[in-house]
Parts: C-alpha cells; structure tokens; sequence
C-alpha cells in the first residue's frame, strides 16, 4: 500500500495541506491545514475549537488530506468554502478532484490542550491519525513545506541588514526571529541548521 | 535540446536559484538569485553593483544556474563562499555538483539601471540571457518559486485579524501588502488572482 513518503513526504516536515471533512448535514468542508508528516503513515496536526473541521474530525474521526498547490483553492477554502463541484464523496467523507494526491485519515488519538495568550484562551485538539488509502493523480507529487522559502527570506533580510537604518534593522531581526520560529516548526534537520547558522552570522 | 520547461519551470515566474560564476583570478563564485523564466530558452535577472556576480557576469558574458533545494548551499553561498569542492568546472565556467538541475546562459543583452531609494543610489544590470545546456541530474526538478507561500502566508494573517488588537491589525494590512508585492513580482497569473481575492476580502 503507498504511504505518505511515496507522496515525498519526509517524516518530521509539516506541510500545508487542504483537509476535507463532512459537515453534520452531510456537505463537504474544506481548510487549509498544516499535517505533520510523523511516519509513513501517521500524521499529527493541531485544530482550533470554533472552526468547522474542529468540530467535524471531533465527530466523525474521519477525514480526507488533500495535496495541492493551487492558490485559489487555499484561498476560497479559507474565505467561504469551496465550490461543492470541486469535491467528490469518497468513503464517508470528501476529497477534492483536483488534488494532486490525497488520502483518508481516522483519528487514532485526541488531546484538549488550553492555550492562553494576549487574545484570550483558545482551545486546541491535538490529533494524531492513521493514514489510509493514498492516492496519487501524478506520478510526481510536490506537498509544500515553508522551510526553504523561509531561509531564502532571511537572507534576504541579512543581506540587507548593514545598510538600512536602526529602525529597520529592529524591524529585520524581527523578521528573522519570527522566521526562524516557523522554520523550526516545519523544518527538517537540515533547514534547522541552516538557519542556525543565519542566526550565528548575526552574533 | 532540453529547455527551462523541461526543468518544470513556467513563463513568466521568477524561481529563487544559485548563480554561479568564474572570478578573475579563475576560483568560483555562487550567490543566490531570483531568476525570471522568460521563454523555454530565456532569461532575465537583476544584478547589483558591488557584487561579485555583478562584475563577473559584466566581465565573462557567461555564466551557471543551478536549480537545487539545500538551504545550506542557499545560506553558504549568501554569508561567504561554497566551499571549493562543491563546485565542477565547465564550458569556462562552474555548476555546483549536488544541484538537481543546473543550466549554462550567455548574456545576449545588458542594461545598466540607476536605482534612488531611502537608502541612496544603487545601480542595477538587467541582463537578458539565452539559455544553453540544460543538464538534469534527477528526472524531475523542483525549482523554487515563492509565490504559494505567500498565499499561505496572507491567509494565516488574513484568518487572525479580527481577533487581533488594532496595533496587530496594522502591522497584517503591512505584511500582507509586502507579500501582495512579492506575489505580483514573482508569480503566476493564478497566484495574482488569488492575491486579489485575498485583498478585496479586506475591503
């Protein structure tokens, strides 16, 4: 059976996928979700309560991961929904027709976690989901993970940084701190030591 | 003869490559550049005054770009030099070895641009280039192109901003507008309509 490294999926990555899920009325709902990939078939992903998915995964403990790279569906998944023509039902749940790969999942695990910051307290389920049935519409599948993009714009940021002004050189390193925080996150060993390094060049 | 589309790349994107070029003492030089697709067989980029690529390429008329996904590769050869070993002479120039895909260019066209901003006078190449060699060293090459992440990245700010304080708010509209410009630069027509969307959700 194909796994989520035959999807080029490396373990440890997280990638920004659109998850499918059924709706109590029985529509299909779309969002874009980051999936950590924790083997072949296994993920791990965080969903906020107040959001749909929240509440669908919580109820069917069934749902579809779809890998795609085209924005207007990131887009329209992410204001409104999208257009029911673009899914198609698929063993109790939904994909969308023009994934380039995806797959169904079932929760094997659920943790509550109570997150508070500066806006309030948010609540947050921790998934972890076995990985079923992956399909591939192309032989060579691209899932997207942040890493790369984000050290390439922190050296932006550091190459720039000895000739712009107090005020946004504070600005830049701003900039590379957050950058740094989400390449942790989604990153492999690699892309971590990179941007250590990045980090060491400023010191 | 292999061409840019056969690199998976697409008219009109700009994709984030190393450049290589030869020094005048002959040793190898490689700096990161975003490199615009213009034809199966063009390109174009900007170069600026000061740097090492800049001279080089003004001098040889001939240069490398390698398409390759290594963050430590894109951080080496921004703070400092690839190490020697990395690199492989060829037709008067270098690749670098571990690159997924590299190509030769020869300049067919150069224009010298005075640029005036908050942070003085910098002077730009814009240099056109014919495309020559396509080497493939892995049957399917991943150029990097930008432009999806930023999508990514406006949703996740576009998702926060009526729970964050009006501070917070400002500081999204900033970024988002940073990203819009970075999309149109470097993207797709579908890219730049999903930026669209995205902003006249903000209306």
């Amino acid at each position: 059976m194909l796994g989520l490294y035959s999807l080029d999926m490396e373990k440890g990555l997280l990638y920004e996928t659109i998850v499918t899920t059924k709706n109590p009325d029985g529509t299909p709902n779309a969002a874009p979700i980051g999936v950590i990939c924790k083997a072949d078939d296994e993920i791990v992903f965080y969903l906020h309560k107040g959001s749909k998915t929240f509440d669908n995964v919580q109820h069917e403990k069934n749902f579809h991961v779809n890998i795609l790279n085209d924005p207007m569906v990131f887009v329209e998944s992410t204001i409104g929904n999208l257009e029911i023509a673009e899914f198609q039902a698929d063993d109790g749940g939904f994909f969308i027709k023009s994934a380039e790969a995806f797959f169904r999942a079932e929760v094997t695990h659920e943790k509550l976690v109570q997150h508070k910051d500066h806006l309030g307290t948010s609540i947050t389920n921790v998934i972890r989901a076995r990985v079923r049935d992956v399909v591939k519409n192309q032989e060579h599948v691209q899932p997207l993970n942040r890493a790369i993009y984000g050290i390439i714009e922190a050296l932006v940021y550091l190459s720039r940084i000895d000739i712009v002004s107090e005020d946004e050189k504070k600005a830049y390193l701003d900039q590379i701190s957050e950058i740094s925080r989400v390449v942790n996150k989604v990153g492999s060993e690699d892309h971590k030591q990179a941007m250590k390094k990045i980090l060491e060049s400023l010191e």
